[in-house]
């Protein structure tokens, strides 16, 4: 079995208007010394091991459904856990 | 100047909906040996030096604004980097 963490952000050019309201959220209530907001996704996927490749399907998986590559990247985490 | 990333996720006991119809698609496409998907958020916080403390900081960031601790836990690193 696998565990794999797949973190999702916007890429740097594309404007995160929900990190921009973060930001002044934040700097209103207490915090003035937030400079920067950027909010992405952070999936969790727990896999069966098959004779697959992991990190191909985990590709594949990312760039036909979890990730929109036109304005997000992604990075991911592999972990092998338990017997099968 | 602090980076700090902060990874929420919904709660064992909340059900996922997002999560679920990620899993149940990525199965039917291709990925049959996907067990289960859990989405959260990825956080990248960008926070300047000042004398209060930064973990602290960051904590109250989490329970005031950016996370809502009844359905969701969350965790985080702090890289300083940088000068100031």
């Amino acid at each position: 079995m696998y565990k794999v963490k797949v973190f999702v952000t916007l890429k740097e050019s594309v404007v995160d208007p929900q990190g921009s309201a973060a930001t002044k959220a934040l700097q209103k209530i207490e915090f003035p010394e937030v400079k920067d907001v950027r909010i992405g996704k952070f999936i969790e996927l727990t896999v069966e091991k098959t004779e697959k490749n992991i990190e191909e399907t985990v590709h594949e998986m990312c760039c036909n459904l979890l990730v929109n590559t036109v304005i997000e990247d992604y990075r991911f985490e592999i972990e092998e856990v338990g017997a099968q």
